[in-house]
């Protein structure tokens, strides 16, 4: 799957989707940031709003599941459970919707989570709009050119969010569970940098008188992974995934590179040291005469989802005949920006190896299905519950009408 | 100055040159890989040829002189003897030719000098035309695509061949020399070795659990670098230039990293150290779980320009009025090619700072001049020369019909 977001092939997924949703009688939404939305009305218009979904955007050469299995969970799970409704099985005092976000991933637009961020409010729609690829394209003109900038009005903030995902990593497997309750999410910093030497001959030049961007970069990349080896287990991970360089001719010295630099870690006090570590690290190219600026600087606070939900998750599991485990993501997800909203919580199904970002990953049917059987599990029971929960935990009254 | 081989900005200039080198009379060829030759009959069609000229081909945001300076000087050198044998003033025994070689660079398709190469008989024709660009565009297609995919039939090989280009190193400047003339040439060994590791996301997977082809790329890139501060002075030069990488997202463990790596030498025993060492770095990468691939591997002998032409460069220096410096280079020439062939030698100018392959490549305009000079000066002295130098240094007479 090559699905970066508004890419032709993204766009044909979008329009599929947009197709299926309109078949089953969705009432469509298309923001102003391409984010696609599908409602129901089982309870009238003045009832909650009980939200499910994920985004279906892709890596480059990413996997079929990561995303698009919530999505596609999310529109089966609306569909039974208002064939439910209808069937006169449950009474549900909520709506429900579906959604897919715009550019969860942050493979070709920075930052990730771009367009729960916006519905969020955490960012403008018009900041977001402006974010460019490596090519110089916005998100703006993207999404034009494949037909999702919308003009409608997203629906108003829900009074739950539930995510389902696969795990993308190997704790279920390793662990013998079928089913994930995402406690703890790691904060993360991510950070680009920009290196800055001279282009010169890779012949005559002599070594001394190089600034090499590339050697610096190098350095840095060895620094950070010796950085997490040496952190406690599970305490800290480092990575750089992209690297962009200037003139990237072979008989030249590099002159400038980018490098996309993330931390993690499920503390804050250790992205902190982390941060800190590599400002020295970054400090010491001035060494190889090079000017480093660092030219984006994200930050990501680590957090919990709301515990009433892990508690709700843990419930239905268990009436699926499933002890489900609890566990951090380390991967953010859609539902850390919902969860500045209303309770959110994302669910997982096994990753197969761990694998994730990669033409490789999969998930056991059965565990899939499994899923999905969570997912409705929850949604069933926040549609149908006298109260409920609040970020914090805590239960008010339900002020939905009953359907 | 952009314009690496068979651009538009490539196909540009080369119509510049051929409309400048057809308006002042030269008989054009364009040959099947695309070298344009310029021929001045002064002598009778079966006196020996006399072969100047260089590419004007650029790295990616190159500079203006690498090259194209002694593109422009041979023309205008040729033009200048030319106008002194109709005046009387000389009485040439040979003819001349000016070329510009296709793809000396090596930038945009590898080998560098691809065009001269095919002259001399050291490649193919077809296999030149095969090469391929990053984006999968062969020389042959990109040639035709310019309208320089020619098929006249290349000169019969020179008698002699002399190159004016700048230096691309800081020795004449630190000397406070202006004329220089190439003695020895570095070997070099050019690898292409892609490294190959495996795509996880960034985030969950565990540190221990990935194979990250970057992680590899970046030892190798440093301990190339350490390779080379622990040589003796001028004794070795290292360089990474260009890497590609896959999937190159931010979030992407890199799966697949090409590097293009560069060893070069005066000398072949410490070639044969490099490569040897570079051998212990690539069989470290194992170590993270990557699996190294060497796809190219490239060797340039070291080697010495005819010392008849040295001698000859020496004595027209010192009738302008300048000691010239005996010195090396280390980039490659179109004058290495044509060794095979034929007596040939390069003589530089300085460039200011050493600079080279940026676009802050610069040299004094009266010393652009003296260059022009020198070029003329040599290349009347082997125009109207009794006695022809041979490759080895001896010389052998001029066969050449008196015009």
């Amino acid at each position: 799957v090559h699905r970066p977001e508004a890419t032709g092939a993204n766009g044909a997924a979008r329009d599929h989707l947009v197709s299926w949703l309109t078949h089953e009688g969705f009432a469509l939404r298309v923001d102003a940031v391409g984010n696609v939305f599908g409602l129901l009305d089982l309870a009238g218009g003045d009832a909650p709003l009980i939200l499910t979904g994920s985004h279906i955007d892709s890596q480059p050469d990413g996997g079929r599941l990561d995303g698009t299995y919530g999505v596609v969970s999310a529109v089966l799970a609306a569909i039974g459970l208002r064939a439910e409704a209808r069937a006169g099985r449950m009474r549900p005092r909520c709506n429900i919707g579906v959604v897919a976000w715009t550019n969860e991933e942050g493979a070709r637009f920075q930052p990730s989570l771009l367009g729960s961020s916006v519905y969020a409010g955490a960012v403008a729609a018009d900041w977001a709009l402006d974010r460019r690829d490596g090519g110089g394209v916005s998100l703006g003109e993207a999404l034009a050119t494949i037909g999702y900038r919308g003009t409608d009005t997203a629906p108003a903030h829900p009074a739950a969010y539930v995510e389902l995902h696969v795990e993308c990593g190997p704790v279920l497997e390793a662990a013998g569970r079928r089913l994930g309750i995402f406690d703890r999410w790691w904060g993360c910093r991510k950070i680009e940098l920009l290196l800055e030497g001279e282009a010169a001959h890779t012949g005559p030049t002599p070594m001394a008188q190089r600034r090499d961007a590339l050697l610096a970069a190098s350095r840095i990349i060895v620094g950070l992974r010796e950085m997490a080896d040496a952190a406690a287990k599970d305490a800290l991970h480092t990575s750089v995934g992209r690297l962009e360089l200037w003139p990237n001719s072979p008989n030249v010295v590099p002159a400038r590179v980018r490098l996309f630099i993330e931390l993690r870690s499920p503390e804050a006090a250790e992205l902190m040291r982390a941060e800190a570590a590599l400002q020295a690290l970054i400090a010491r190219t001035a060494a190889d005469r090079i000017t480093a600026i660092v030219v984006r600087d994200e930050y990501r606070r680590p957090g919990r989802f709301t515990p009433a939900l892990q508690a709700l998750a843990e419930t239905v599991a268990r009436g699926l005949g499933e002890a489900s485990l609890r566990l951090d993501t380390v991967a953010a997800h859609d539902a850390l920006s919902l969860a500045r909203l209303c309770p959110s919580i994302v669910v997982a199904t096994p990753s197969c190896g761990g694998l994730c970002h990669t033409p490789l990953e999969r998930t056991e049917p059965a565990d899939l299905e499994l899923g999905l059987d969570l997912l409705t599990g929850m949604l069933r029971a926040l549609l149908t519950a006298d109260a409920l929960p609040d970020r914090e935990g805590q239960c008010h009254a339900n002020s939905g009408a009953v359907a």
